[in-house]
């Protein structure tokens, strides 16, 4: 489904759903052309308008490119991605993957469902003439940054999770909170797949010298980058401490295993002895043997203190 | 068993299966020659015709090369190499090694078995004409693409099969998953071996200004550039989630002695005070000592007690 | 709240608390102005006078930035951190945040916060007017030395920290010592993390040629870089020698649960052929079984003798 | 001790044993000097022939060099080293060291003990005078060809011990094993040590522009490169698997700790209760108390029916 | 304490202990003023005569500095380190810091205590006029030769360590080894700490374009990065070999847990079902229950059996 924004001089926005777009791109429009849930009819339309290159028209049919900026002379075809924060923590981040063709005087965006992001940058830039006047690639800053940004709440949220995860670890350490480890590994293992080469990518566009991004537009890319290189150091700095919660854990782990064979130890060290006693005067003998004996009644002595003797000397080593 | 496809301005194209390749080749012909598990009669032959290096032509009766792009004067030798999904999973993966001699206006590609990738790129181009007019390096870019895109499928059932160890992995801790893990992580650790250069690889034949590849066919060589930068990243990332799966699988073993002990412990608090009083009032003394005591009858109640209290005990301590 | 240091050429220093900054800038006159928590209404105003860049007065209101220099024609604008020694031994390291414009003839600082090292920087220059005739890029430098140095205390307890624990880690494993290691650990982490880009970014500052840095406090901003250096180097050789400290403490876990194995090994090598032998004897058979048996004898003298030779085996095989 | 090939134009190959070296090097002779054990003597003579830089020859009295190519004026340093294939396997991999020193028409080998490489390239260069009119660096790359191939029996060798060790280690994992892993991951160390600095080496005498190197030798030189980075590629692949196999060792362990462990909660189950029952019922009491007792007959069944039920809840568990 | 060798053409070396150093240099003379123990005079009287920089002045006073070499114009600032093989095993390397103006006629050295290294370059050139007219940068080489040679015996004597703990691990894992592999560790991590940078400072120095070292000095000082070079893959490598002995200690430790475990579970085996058997005999009923019973017989039969069966059941599981 198309829709389009288009900014003539000395004209009001035209902003139109479902446009009919066969015309060729005049020179002194600036335009904007948001093709959500594209069709290969959509994509063949914008073919013959645009002349895009079959290669980069087959990557908008499939939502699984990495974030690459391509050359192809006029225009240059971007992919940039970003995670949306699910309104109930879930397993797996959901997360969009945003198309876009920057020409000269055009931005096609293509992408697949609705993206917050570029929803609210579609409202703004509708409401607001002023913004398509400071240049398409200054739009395309808009929707980038909001893309971007969207990926703080989720950063939070990991945080979040990691800090209670810590606190939990060392008192309770139970197999849900592994899995919960493991679920949060997971996540910030596929943040770091996307968002890494997203900030060498825009590094990239902030720095180049393009006569499709403006001077001025540059320093703004400059500041997604910022964004980028934080969120990608939070991603790092959130793997280090997952790591120590796994340690932790293993500790914990095995520190219970200590103190259950701690309690078994103890628990032997007074019945196994006492049982040698009682079992000792039920023999079968006529008499007691040795019954009279002093030796006898040392050995028996000494079985009754024994367990004592070793619950002290296991309270010397510190094992309770 | 060598095949050719010639390209001549004006004349329809030869497919020949087993030609006579003695004489030179021309200027104005394109033409793409096969060999299927060369002999060393064949490789003489080819090294005549091309003047190609003997140690080109060594490298050829070897596979097992690296991925690599050796530049000799008038043409190009490539080595490139390619995993195939085989029907069953298996322990090793089936892989395809590809040589080829990129030349002006010729490309020879020299190779053991039968490729399935080469042999469907040979179809579609002994088919199609306006292929073979669009220059040699596009179809060697055919097959390459072809070599790289079923890389996927592999990929895919390594992504199915983790999640299954992933979802069994906390519940059933059995020897038979961590073999399963290993064979994965080794299959990781071949893909990796050979994609990572392989992609380096492509990043240059893209990027160099090379007379023998066009700068049209230079944008598809991006693409495949790009595919096996994907796959690569894929493969990192299933090895750090396959690392998680070992850890959890540790985690989860340890976790198992735990509970082992636990129940052993619990056992040996229950049984070892009751069999203590049972053989108190087993010993064979005539009267029952202390019969009458009071003492007695408290320590007795303590011993009857004492399990109870210990159960109490394990149970705070979240044992079970 | 502002405030300014002005020097002009020929007059004392005009230094003011709160001052009416409302005039542009004087060409002959150096200043520093300083604010602290800013308000919306501070942050216009600047922009008003300097015209500064909306982004970089946006990050101004944000304590979160990453280290970085910001190239915005006349001025750079630049975010740098630092670490303060908590009184106290603290969970979390406090932390501060400077955002500098740093240009031709100003300097303006912005931060939420006191920051003792800016603080000590401003009672120097406004106490020595040397210092300000000495360039602003030098003044400049004054507050970010502080701020470097007083990262090293901050280290130093860490390093002390990190050596009590070496100490005690093989001697008492326990639980307190794990939760103090994850402890230091995110404080390295949390370290590395802002002053590694920050150590980039004044190797940066002390190569470029900038107009705004002059040769001479070129060399200055060397020695701020080889401090940050060398702090990151410590910071990275105590996160080793602390996961050393958790290899030890995991260690020292399992050879104690060794120790309490073997304790219980002991006890059942002992008092299981006693017991045994008891039992035997409180059989009811009305005359002992085999009693006058010399087979018997010999069969009762094993069990006896059995828990000397368990106990020398074990201490053979260095159990004990 | 002394021997030398010597190529003269129209003159056949002059091969000699100790021969008489005064002379100065004659400008139309191309000569390949190889030195074995060098005496200070020996070195001096050569330092005094070709004028070599003490520095070098005294790195050729030490065979404890890394692998490099140092730059001397007329002629060139380097030094390789290759591992040998030991006829039995051994704790420590046989390794050689190979100084060479390269000049425009010269090359002077000097090595330790024979090297067989060295020795079949010595034996292919006397035999065919051709070799030497290709060029003294192609005799030189013939050395380091032969020197390099003869590392991949050892690697051969390692992948079989490892695919050895990989298939017992889940089934018998003992001390051996253990032992085995280590020596493999100690030869794998050192391999990389010696032979990744040497793929960097060759890769700078493949690639740059020497008036020594020529352009058809470089090509060869290339090869070699190719080798090289092949074998610390499998160097890579084996360490990766090697602590792979590590891995398996510790968690077969702990199944082997775990299945102990069963064992023992298993027979504690069966007989604990059982043994009580005997022991109640060997109470001295003159008729056994509660005999009667309808209770009391519940209590002894439950006695009985335990150790069944223990043994059911266990194998629920999947304990066995 | 300052002293001071001074070299003019065509006199004697003239050199003095406590000089009198208050004029300027001359021209004509080469001098090495070494410095030991500097007090804040000496420095001041440093910094007049030569002009150096204040921040070189207060670095030399502190003897914590990175390897480092800065440019300040006419002279060079370098600070190298180097550890010492201390007398006997110590928990801390002994180490020297050494600071160095180099200019083009001087070399001035400031350093805390004596530094063997320096006072044995001192004796030579205080011994060998020619060596001052080399120039006073090979002067500096000798100096830093000797340093970085001093560091092979202590990687000797690590190696040696690290060869006895390989030894002992596997055979007696006991707490003291472990304390030894943490103290081999921390010295390797210092040593790196220190040699890594300084090894990057060689390399630069060798290979820089400096008017201060001329060509011939340039490939001796490459001679002493490749030294350093050599140390410290050595130290990598050993870190490799120490992480394998921790895993080694670590496997060996579970697998003495293993066989105490072992232990246990085969007394338990043999005694529990034998308790049981006397425990059955023991019971008072008056005649013994189903005494004359086959079944009982049986039953019993099977008790006494029961133990051997469970050995023969270990034994083929390889329990021992």
């Amino acid at each position: 489904m198309f829709r389009i924004i288009q900014s003539r001089p000395g004209q009001p926005l035209r902003v139109q759903d479902a446009p009919d777009i066969v015309g060729p791109p005049e020179e002194d429009t600036i335009e904007w052309i948001d093709l959500v849930a594209p069709t290969d009819e959509d994509l063949s339309l914008l073919g013959e308008r645009f002349r895009f290159h079959p290669l980069a028209l087959e990557d908008c049919a499939h939502a699984d490119q990495r974030p690459k900026a391509e050359e192809y002379g006029e225009y240059m075809f971007i992919v940039v991605q970003g995670f949306e924060c699910p309104p109930e923590p879930a397993e797996q981040l959901p997360w969009h993957e945003l198309h876009a063709f920057l020409g000269p005087n055009y931005l096609v965006t293509v992408h697949d469902g609705t993206i917050p992001a570029l929803e609210q940058a579609w409202q703004r830039v509708a409401g607001d003439p002023a913004l398509m006047r400071r240049g398409i690639d200054f739009v395309y800053y808009l929707v980038c940054d909001r893309m971007v940004d969207d990926n703080f709440p989720v950063l939070d949220r990991i945080a979040d999770e990691l800090e209670t995860i810590e606190g939990e670890v060392l008192e309770t350490p139970d197999k849900s909170i592994l899995a919960r480890i493991f679920a949060l590994k997971s996540q910030l293992v596929s943040m770091r797949k996307v968002l890494s080469p997203q900030r060498d990518l825009f590094a990239l566009l902030a720095r180049r010298d393009d006569e499709r991004i403006s001077q001025r537009t540059a320093l703004y890319l400059r500041d997604v980058y910022d964004h980028l290189a934080r969120i990608v150091e939070s991603v790092e700095g959130n793997r280090d401490l997952l790591s120590n919660a796994l340690d932790a854990y293993m500790s914990a782990q095995g520190q219970r295993t200590n103190e259950i064979m701690k309690a078994l130890a103890i628990l032997s060290a007074v019945f196994m002895p006492l049982t040698f006693i009682t079992g000792f005067f039920g023999q079968n003998f006529e008499h007691l043997p040795f019954g009279s004996d002093p030796l006898m009644y040392s050995m028996i002595a000494s079985c009754l203190i024994l367990p004592g003797v070793l619950l002290v000397w296991m309270k010397r080593r510190r094992w309770f």
